[in-house]
């Protein structure tokens, strides 16, 4: 049974992914920002940043005490051997050190208040133009001196081949608890590469988020690709830097990694992924089946902010 | 036969490693700038920041030109079979890649001018206080998407471990042959951290230098440490930027490293040891046998600046 026979049998594919034997560049053909100035709480300069660069950071969103509070449930957790134990809890892959645990917004009281306070999910509502829901949510903690970068990706790509978002209209906020500086592995971006989809090549093995929440391998671009976005079409590389308590929220297809950190100060952030209600999955566009609900959700529950 | 019935029987051991089997941070004994300001071309401010630091850069010390001409050098090298099959040239542990060639100041008569070169041996004698040889010479290539980082280390630790240098009199001059940038996986240095000498446990293995030029384990100092010289010394970290052309002088016993390089930006560096004249390697202090004269210079030539 081919994905044609399945419920997306009507949704056209506009991003074919880990199908052809060459990568390529293809234009997004989806808005990038839904609202206006009027609906929410975003200028309309910061729209516009959004706009053009597929991220924006907001500093200082959450108040030191929050972060703390944030950071103390985040200890407690990672020290915790039922968490540890829990299939939602992923594991560096060269330590044991913890290196994200998902669905906090269900498991948690703390981070479920987080996930659904207002200062994130009105700017989501407004950027995307309509009811969000949570795709996804989790912590990411890159401890101090031993913690592995992340390959450049586009975290639509996976979502759309193993998730079925069909289009791009989703975003991450990524809530700071840690001082971002140019020593500790920061979240790197290619501003503007959410325009551009760049298709990977290989097929999606089976149970492939068993390792790919570690290291990515299937679904990430080749280097010729990621030259032309950078070099080639002189995007560059930026840093995102600043301090606790800052939100970046980013577009789901922009590009970005973030090299090792070797420094002993540990960098952890919060995501939240938010979906448009009207963008919901349907069957995985490149796997054989969806990945668990706690990585990707399968249920559409408007978030009411709180 | 132990290391005390040989050449170096009277050799005091300033700096024990690689014995105890618990690290140990020891105050260093030894001057960092032997010389002063009317004995060459850095001035007494430049030296200061070196005495403070263990480091001091110089914008510019070479020209574009000069810069283009070691670069067309590196990649005729880099490309040539006969230098990929040479012993003296190491690949990355992940591919295969050129990470650093040696010798090149005995193999290259384009690399042999630069390491003579006034500029970077006048401030190495003024700072050493002595005429000075060549105890290593090598290119670092960090390729875009694929550079592995290097752990923090102070060579001093691997040179009087594995080489014999028996005190802290030696210094490198890193000529940056590609501009250094907060992404492309810069030079990191412990500022000031030169002061201290952090012994490290486990024995040197024999043969070490053909793993340890490609990922180096023993010898390097452990996590508790790095974090009472960076975090609790509050010495911090500091990432070495610049236009390709400038030179960094660096403490043999400073602390630094680099993380992972995920740009395409690759990242390249000739990287030029002096030793003083009157610091020259006896037996190694915690190894059965020196590394190859490639490596570790076994011979004292002064170098006579051109």
């Amino acid at each position: 049974m081919t994905r044609m026979d399945t419920a997306n049998i009507t949704a056209q594919d506009l991003y074919p992914t880990r199908i052809a034997s060459e990568p390529e560049l293809l234009e997004r053909t989806d808005p990038v920002v839904h609202g206006s100035a009027q609906d929410g709480p975003l200028t309309q300069g910061q729209l516009d940043t959004f706009d053009r660069d597929g991220a924006l950071v907001v500093e200082d969103l959450f108040s030191d005490d929050e972060v703390a509070r944030m950071r103390d449930r985040l200890a407690t957790l990672s020290a915790d051997p039922a968490v540890r134990a829990d299939e939602r809890t992923v594991t560096e892959l060269t330590s044991d050190e913890v290196r994200s645990i998902f669905e906090i917004h269900r498991s948690d009281e703390v981070f479920r208040s987080i996930a659904t306070d207002a200062r994130i999910v009105e700017p989501a509502r407004q950027i995307l133009g309509s009811e969000v829901y949570i795709h996804q949510s989790r912590i990411n903690a890159k401890p101090g001196f031993t913690g592995d970068g992340f390959w450049w990706h586009s975290d639509f790509e996976t979502w759309h081949a193993e998730d079925g978002l069909p289009r791009m209209r989703t975003l991450s906020a990524s809530i700071t608890l840690t001082e971002n500086t140019p020593v500790n592995g920061p979240l790197l971006i290619v501003p503007g590469s959410h325009r551009t989809f760049v298709t990977t090549v290989g097929e999606t093995p089976e149970d492939h988020y068993r390792n790919s929440l570690k290291r990515q391998e299937i679904g990430t671009p080749d280097h010729d690709s990621l030259h032309e976005l950078i070099v080639g079409q002189q995007a560059g590389i930026r840093q995102i830097l600043g301090r606790p308590g800052s939100v970046v929220f980013f577009d789901a297809n922009l590009m970005h990694g973030s090299a090792s950190n070797i420094s002993p100060y540990p960098r952890s952030n919060v995501f939240v992924v938010f979906n448009s209600v009207d963008n919901a999955a349907v069957e995985p566009f490149a796997a054989r089946a969806p990945r668990p609900s706690f990585i990707a959700a399968r249920d559409v529950e408007p978030v009411i902010p709180r």
